[in-house]
C-alpha cells in the first residue's frame, strides 16, 4: 500500500463520518483502521543530542523496514527542545504490535530509558489525514 | 515538489544536524525550511459535528488547492473527542502566510470562531519527518 493511497482512503473515511464500512452488511468485513497517536516526551536536557540520534536511527529503520509503519513525524517544541512530540501512524493494530517487537524499536527503548524523563501516549481517532498525493 | 521529496530532504537535514546547507559556502542560498507545528484545540461539545465538518472542508481545500500545504493531520483524543490536535506541515513560511489569506481558511476561521473554546499553537522544529516514500 502506498502512503498516498492510505491518506486518500483515510480522508474518505473522514468525510463519510464515523460509520464503518460493512455496518449495513455484516457479511462484508470492516476495513482495517489505522492506529494514530501522539507521543509527548520530556528528555533529560543533558542527554538531548544522544536521544535525538537514537530517535532518528529508530525512525529511519522503522520507515525503511516495516511496511506497516506509515508515518513517524518527530519534532521538538521551539525554544524548549527537551519537549519532543512524535506523530505516529501505523497501518493497523497488527502493524503497531509488530513494530514493538522489532530489534530497532527494542534497541531504542532500552537505550533511551535513562534519557526520557516523562512519556505520555495520547491515543487518537483520525478526523481527516490530509497530505499531498503528489 | 512531491511530498516524498520533501520528507526525504527533511530527513536528511535531520541526520546532518542543525547546520544549514550553505553555511560553508555563503554564495549558496540556504534552502527553505518547512514550517511544522501542532495546534491543540478544545471544541464546544454541543457543536462538535459542525466543527468537524468545517475542519474537513478546510483541510481538503487546502491540500487540493495550495501547493505549499503539505500535511494537515487532524485527530481527536480517544475518549475525549472535543480535544482536537492538528499536525501541520507547510513547505516554508511564505506558504503558511499565503494559506492564511485563502478564502477557505478565512471561511473556516470565521465560521468556527464560536465553536473553538481554546486554541494553543505549538511551534516546532523538525527532528526527523519519516514517512513511507512508496
Amino acid at each position: 500500500m502506498t502512503f498516498t493511497s492510505l491518506v486518500v482512503s483515510v480522508a474518505l473515511c473522514g468525510i463519510a463520518g464515523p460509520a464503518r464500512a460493512g455496518a449495513d452488511n455484516p457479511a462484508q468485513p470492516a476495513p482495517t483502521q489505522p492506529v494514530v497517536r501522539l507521543a509527548e516526551l520530556r528528555i533529560d536536557p543533558s542527554q538531548l543530542e544522544l536521544y535525538r540520534a537514537a530517535l532518528r536511527e529508530e525512525i529511519e529503520a522503522s520507515i525503511r523496514l516495516e511496511p506497516g509503519v506509515l508515518t513517524l513525524y518527530a519534532v521538538s517544541v521551539k525554544g524548549d527542545p527537551a519537549q519532543v512530540r512524535i506523530f505516529e501512524v501505523y497501518a493497523d493494530a497488527a502493524a503497531y504490535e509488530s513494530h514493538l517487537q522489532t530489534s530497532h524499536f527494542k534497541k531504542y527503548k532500552t537505550g533511551t530509558r535513562g534519557m526520557v524523563k516523562s512519556l505520555v501516549l495520547v491515543e487518537t481517532d483520525p478526523i481527516v489525514l490530509g497530505a499531498k498525493a503528489k
